[in-house]
């Protein structure tokens, strides 16, 4: 997995937010750049939640060249586009270069007030923006990281989905029984005003029961509930 | 595009930069369901940067069923997995989902410590969980919001077709006064058999109509069959 290298941040918390951030996301190697209030920090520390480790096992550099030095893939985090000729990805497809890299990747941020410089973005390989609404692009430094962590987690496939629903599934069969007596309950009842409306009522509740997938102990529970509304009131 | 719901938020900061994120990504409205420390709230404001007015026209409710009266789909967002039968989403379908929708449409968020109670999600029609690291699935709220609302401004944009035309869907407040009365025709027939057990079944059905989204017109027949089932046979 990338690591990821924030070039002169301002805040502390940040920093230490985008540690949390990280860790949500499976990345565990920070890089810092001249950080502004110096090295170790202890909001920085604070804000990390249970990320503390990557806090303390942090590395400082003097510029990014030095930072990404054994890196194959540098992409820069850039709000806007720049007067350079880059690679520009947008997220998915950054992520997707990312987790196909053998050796060490990483993802760059800049200072939270102007972003990276164009001599950093030229340090990089190419140069990912995150999609924003036009009026409101300046992102914080932590939600950039978290963003990006996540579309590197997803890519990575690392999330092997859990298996849909664990109770029971209910037969095709026993979903159909229900039906069958309940369309039975509305019939003596005069649900159906008319014969030719019928069919269609009839549709209509299949597609709706049908649509809810339900569990063996739902139909249970749909059964015992239409049983007791054709009982009087106690 | 889809409102915003923090259920019981604990931090001003966190509401404060989640009102950030939604603005970098367009979305515009907030809701807040009893936020601890009452509102407004100073530290909301100073930590939403340029999202000052989505703090200042926030609106508050004493609870999550009054936030999305008016929502015909509302999806909560969880790091874990229910022992509710609901339908789990990831975020790019579930955002699919929210930006294909014509009516309001909400994302809801618990509180920091918790997350959402099972009575919370159980109001809501789907759960959608981002894919974290198994060691490391608590993501700071806010976190939360922007990916979400990242991947709701994705989906926007990748959706320009037409939403899909189909009937009116029902809101939430409808299908709850349907859920209310079928409840009290349940319990004055007994099918509540203990009041431990109450809650819990209330819940179960709570989710499984929850889970259908159903249509204006669904919810009328759902209505006219209960109001069948409760009559004698003629």
């Amino acid at each position: 997995m990338p690591c990821v290298v924030l070039v002169r941040s301002q805040m502390g918390e940040n920093i230490g937010a985008a540690a949390r951030a990280m860790m949500n996301f499976g990345l565990k190697e920070l890089r810092l750049v001249a950080p502004r209030d110096g090295w170790p920090n202890a909001k920085a520390l604070e804000m990390s939640a249970h990320a503390t480790h990557i806090i303390e096992q942090a590395t400082v550099f003097d510029s990014l060249a030095e930072a990404v030095a054994d890196c194959t893939l540098v992409i820069a985090a850039s709000a806007r586009r720049r007067d350079l000729a880059m690679r520009y990805l947008e997220p998915v497809a950054a992520a997707q270069e990312m987790v196909a890299q053998s050796h060490r990747a990483a993802w760059v941020f800049g200072p939270e007030n102007n972003g990276l410089s164009n001599e950093d973005v030229a340090h990089c390989n190419a140069v990912v923006t995150i999609p924003t609404h036009p009026d409101n692009s300046s992102l914080n430094i932590a939600q950039s990281v978290g963003i990006l962590a996540y579309e590197t987690f997803k890519a990575s496939g690392a999330h092997a989905r859990e298996p849909e629903n664990a109770e029971a599934p209910a037969s095709h069969d026993s979903v159909q029984k229900l039906i069958a007596v309940l369309d039975e309950a509305l019939d003596a009842r005069g649900f159906y005003k008319t014969a030719e409306l019928k069919p269609k009522m009839q549709q209509t509740i299949r597609a709706m029961l049908g649509r809810m997938v339900m569990s063996q102990q739902e139909v249970q529970v749909l059964w015992g509930m239409m049983m007791t509304l054709l009982k009087r009131e106690v």
